[in-house]
């Protein structure tokens, strides 16, 4: 998983939440379903695959989702919250966004399992920084570093510097990856006033949204080019 | 996973083959395949679940198969073997054997999980007996109980209870599954003499070869009584 840097330079170390800060409840939940959404999603795209080779791997990184699931599941047990129940109002956002970037090439799929896994880390690293130790240990060992992308950046680097046409067609893909992402973003935090406070928390106040969805875009601009696609 | 008994009474400890014995890597490249192939088969045959708990749970056994898997590779990357082309050589049975046997309700696709998962461990713990110590490491590892399955049993033993005729119809099933199994290990066998011989070294000789198969079919027999299907 690539680099993400959260931190602004010149702010000092922010104020934890509540460690039973409602929104840690629904952070967790909403991670939860969006792991085992891309489990069966990792699982449908690697049909695509060229090789055994390359459903291999996407099964491993599927794998690895589930692993990320059972620890949030824990971690909501340990809160006394069951986890398929808690999950489950986070499952139209997230099927949505599924939906509405479902990949027609190989490449395609690759691109979206770099791109969506590189936004969903940033997303909840920026969050994670004001959560209460605990919970934020929970949520950067969900989204450590597997290297299971490396292999993404290695076929899609080659695929886009022997045609143009690729990497023109692949640059907008993963803008529309990013524009969905965003707009599913929005669409959960409209509806979950707890998620937005943690949000808020991590800044300054209100206008920080703004600059985290700035933020957002920035990192995924660094993440184009680390694909050639910039 | 269920118990299984492998070894005969009155029998002393039979000598390993020795590390290097072809069939090792044979085994290793078995093994192999059979975890991708129900990684996906499992992953596919989620869809019918009629539930979020279900298709999770279904997620997490596909997911062990991955973590097998990777040992697996490691093991033999470690005897200078590369999986994927030592492992596409036992496609063609094991492929069989998934489409022979697709299940067409949920409570079929969990009675196969649960039996496939058993006769799988049965047949590799048979050998493992004769395998030099580090490999029979390897093997048990991958076989290792993983108390996922218990899920199977209780939904199973619900269903087979309030009806008879799911009872009868899933004993029918349950030994469609072991007679495909077996023909599909028969021609693996017929076609690869090192695993034959693996086999031999666990008995006293050719005629295990039928003990062998029968043995399989005696701890069938007690799964079907652990599923309330006997």
């Amino acid at each position: 998983m690539p680099q993400t840097s959260s931190a602004q330079p010149g702010t000092g170390p922010k104020p934890a939440v509540r460690a039973d800060h409602p929104g840690v409840t629904e952070l967790f939940a909403l991670l939860a379903y969006g792991e085992v959404a891309a489990f069966y999603r990792l699982t449908e795209e690697a049909r695509m695959a060229p090789n055994l080779a390359g459903r291999i791997s996407m099964a491993s990184m599927a794998a690895a989702e589930m692993r990320h699931y059972e620890l949030l599941r824990d971690a909501l047990a340990e809160r006394n919250v069951d986890v398929v129940p808690a999950m489950t109002k986070y499952a139209s956002a997230l099927e949505n966004y599924h939906r509405l970037t479902t990949p027609s090439t190989w490449l395609e799929a690759l691109v979206k399992t770099y791109i969506g896994d590189a936004l969903a880390a940033d997303f909840y690293l920026e969050i994670a920084d004001v959560l209460p130790e605990e919970a934020a240990g929970v949520v950067r060992s969900v989204l450590s570093e597997t290297g299971h992308s490396q292999f993404v950046v290695a076929e899609v680097r080659a695929a886009v510097t022997a045609s143009d046409r690729q990497r023109h067609r692949l640059a907008l893909w993963s803008r529309r990856l990013l524009g969905e992402a965003i707009t599913q973003a929005q669409y959960v935090m409209a509806d979950h006033d707890e998620l937005v406070d943690l949000v808020i928390s991590s800044g300054d106040g209100l206008l920080q949204m703004s600059e985290f969805f700035d933020r957002l875009q920035r990192t995924h601009a660094s993440r184009m080019q680390e694909l050639g696609l910039a």
